[in-house]
């Protein structure tokens, strides 16, 4: 069952929304709330932004232009020596007007103290951080991962502080990109969560609402941060990256034995999971991918749904698991001393993505094909995900968001300009970690279980059967509403 | 750089080898040596062996054996309404002599207890076992995983006993296999290592000795618990099991791509690898595959290792890593409640093993090639594990019985009579795991990685320029002359 949150705001609307008879307390974005950060911020003359990662250049630029005109400063920190200064200069922050400098001095500078590096970073400079936090400044994280850290090593944040998060559930690039589309399209961008994980002057919930308005976000829902850094790790591992990889690898290799050519079978794969289904997804819900099939292509979904489902769910179950009990991040942690003898390698040296690359150049966006059988499968792997979400009670906005709207509008977009291996290639260490950890044992499912499924009876009890009735499908629809369709722009 | 152990025994001949400029102190086994047992067994009458999975059948019927005519009696000890009382009771122990009961009733009847039941058992029954120890017992493990879930846990071994083990490197059926063939070569058997982890009566280090005697060791070599853990559930997810069955799996596809039939891919692939070049290691060493290949042959090789090296060792690396970090026993604990919703599924059935089946039906075992390009990767993936091993610091006796003897004396065989896929899926909860984990992970290295990789350039520094050089010969020479070569007899 789904954990049951409020919270009170003093100067946004909380709305009440009602999902699968659940009812969940939002908050709504949009540019006409800007005005209202300065109140909401009070007692904040600077917000400094930590790191020039994904989250930092687009979060740093999102606040400065949010908060134009207040009294506010948004200011970059960056550690000694990094390269990324020059980029953070670049978009305009300057260490002669004090919106960039070493991150410690930032630190000790600001009242509010946004820590976006990277998580390796942050096991290793928390305790620095914690010491140089004003008394009575505010923390702001945008995932849980340093809770769950703290977990396993036993230690805890500082007692003197706010520590709130606030989550968008897409990559930087997209909370940017969506941000300054929505200079026309008032309200687009990515949705986020917020956790509240300790309040010393009652503030923290209204500074992390201002936090997640000024990054532009639709609609901002609340969660635990325990909740965040379980269904974030798990879904980057899961769908969004790791499933999606895998799952194609898998039906790429069937499509060929199968006697398609390599360009074709990268179209029915690939192509079609990033390009048409997404996007129906995105605009017509998951039930809508179905629905647009004919007689026979629902046939077709169902048996590769009914074949999926399950050993999919396995998977997910197992990468649940792991990240519960602290091991993935235990994981992340441990590689950093590998990685520096053993340099991650690139996924995109086979056959596979040098085909997509062709086919991507080449690519007619309508000639693309909605593979039934791919469809089924992806989203049987889909509502697994959301199923095993559900079933450890992830809040029913989390679970759409983590399963579908962060691939649907941010990262299954930008594969499909760049290929899914670039996207792992390029991604955080621990995205990146555990999409190549878990890739492979999707492929190895399919193989192994679904693909010789597939000649077993069907029967009216397979889990297709509760596919059109699933609540999730409400959930999605109640949800996508409170974000304005806009599909986002990458250059290839 | 390899840990410096040595040990005092009075009873046993204590042997100094000396390998690779390393001295390590072993005793050797063989029959003539039996009735020293029961003088090294000095204040036991009992001894109970706890369960009847892998180990426990051959551990039992072994020690009886080689005790029979003594005055210590072997009993067997299992759970409650256990199914296996009747294959115990086949094997000739019984509830009229007392030789089989209830297992807390022979833990408590016995003064050295051995214990061989699942590790997900271990970690769930550990407190009633050691509560119901005798004051002053040994308990003796054959495997370090309990000592890692302990840590794991904070929890300590009761203060008041002897804590030893005795740890086979081969599976139970082979433990029992080579000890009734050793009736004919005296020696034959399977090696293994013995660890001292409390000693609170002076007689831990004979105890564990006789035990290992009596299992019918050739030789038996000094470890830590903790070295033991490490190497053993490392080695199961590497090259004795995870390993060859992901190497296979890419090479099936690699051959299968080139134009090969499924069964002519076969044959190169797995039927190379747990056929001639397992024996050729096991009566040459790792260097006579290397040496019996003709220039070509050699060429081939030296492409794959170079290819294939730091990929594979990279995985290892994350595995040694995982396994340190208390990661990969944590999994295995946290995956019961799992695996009860999800049961494991068979890895058999796809394609590759079906052809297997029949490629092994028509075998003509002098007809299988020694294809090098396999050999060339497979002994790369053996190098890169004995040098993750060696460079954490393993002895040398563990490294090579972990990564050589264990894979050709033992498990390969086996793999050979019935297939890579029957192994994995018949193998211990902890082994099944891990093999399902990583085994995807080095084929996806391999395909990713190793096979782009082959077009590159060649250099004279690659890997395989110090493959024949490398001390780990030497060693395996020496180790290797320790045990009679007796080939394993396995029915298929």
């Amino acid at each position: 069952m789904a954990q049951e949150l409020d919270f009170e705001t003093q100067i946004f609307e909380k709305e009440i929304i009602e999902v699968a008879g659940t009812k969940e307390a939002i908050v709504r974005g949009g540019r006409h709330l800007l005005p209202l950060l300065p109140q909401a911020l009070e007692g904040i003359s600077q917000i400094g932004v930590i790191g020039w990662g994904s989250q930092g250049p687009a979060q740093a630029q999102n606040l400065r232009d949010s908060l134009a005109g207040s009294d506010i400063k948004v200011a970059v920190g960056l550690r000694e020596g990094s390269s990324s200064f020059a980029a953070a200069r670049e978009a305009g922050f300057s260490e002669d007007d004090g919106t960039l400098g070493e991150m410690f001095d930032i630190v000790r500078a600001s009242d509010f103290v946004i820590v976006l590096i990277s998580d390796a970073a942050m096991a290793e400079h928390y305790r620095e951080i914690f010491d140089n936090l004003r008394d009575g400044a505010t923390l702001g994280l945008s995932h849980g991962f340093l809770l769950g850290h703290l977990q396993n090593v036993g230690d805890t944040f500082p007692e003197n502080v706010n520590v709130v998060a606030v989550c968008p559930k897409g990559m930087g690039p997209s909370v940017r990109a969506l941000y300054v589309q929505g200079a026309e399209v008032n309200g687009a961008g990515i949705n986020a969560s917020f956790a509240i994980q300790q309040d010393v002057n009652g503030k923290a919930t209204d500074h992390a609402l201002a936090w997640s308005v000024g990054l532009g976000s639709p609609y901002t829902f609340q969660t635990t941060m325990e909740s965040e850094y379980r269904s974030d790790i798990f879904g980057e591992r899961g769908i969004l990256l790791g499933g999606v990889h895998g799952l194609v690898e898998a039906l790429y290799r069937k499509y060929k034995d199968e006697g398609a050519t390599p360009e074709d079978a990268f179209r029915r794969s690939a192509e079609a999971v990033t390009g048409p289904i997404s996007k129906t997804i995105s605009h017509h819900g998951i039930l809508g991918v179905y629905e647009q099939l004919d007689d026979a292509g629902k046939e077709v979904f169902k048996r590769a749904y009914d074949a999926s489902y399950l050993p999919m769910k396995a998977v997910l179950q197992e990468i649940y698991d792991e990240v519960r009990s602290g091991n993935e991040i235990r994981s992340v942690v441990v590689a950093g001393e590998r990685l520096e003898k053993y340099p991650m390698s690139t996924i995109d040296q086979t056959e596979m993505w040098h085909v997509g690359e062709q086919v991507r150049a080449a690519r007619v966006e309508d000639e693309i094909p909605l593979d039934p059988f791919t469809a089924g499968a992806y989203v049987a792997t889909m509502m697994a995900q959301i199923d095993v979400l559900d079933e450890a009670g992830h809040p029913l906005s989390e679970i759409v968001n983590e399963s579908v709207i962060e691939a649907t509008d941010s990262l299954n977009p930008y594969m499909h300009a760049r290929g899914i291996a670039y996207m792992v290639d390029n991604c955080s260490i621990t995205a990146r970690l555990g999409s190549r950890k878990w890739a492979p044992r999707f492929d190895y499912a399919m193989v192994q279980e679904s693909f010789p499924a597939l000649d077993a009876q069907q029967s009216e009890t397979g889990p297709s059967a509760s596919f059109e009735g699933h609540r999730i499908h409400g959930v999605l629809d109640t949800v996508g509403q409170m974000r304005p369709s806009v599909d986002i722009f990458v250059a290839s």
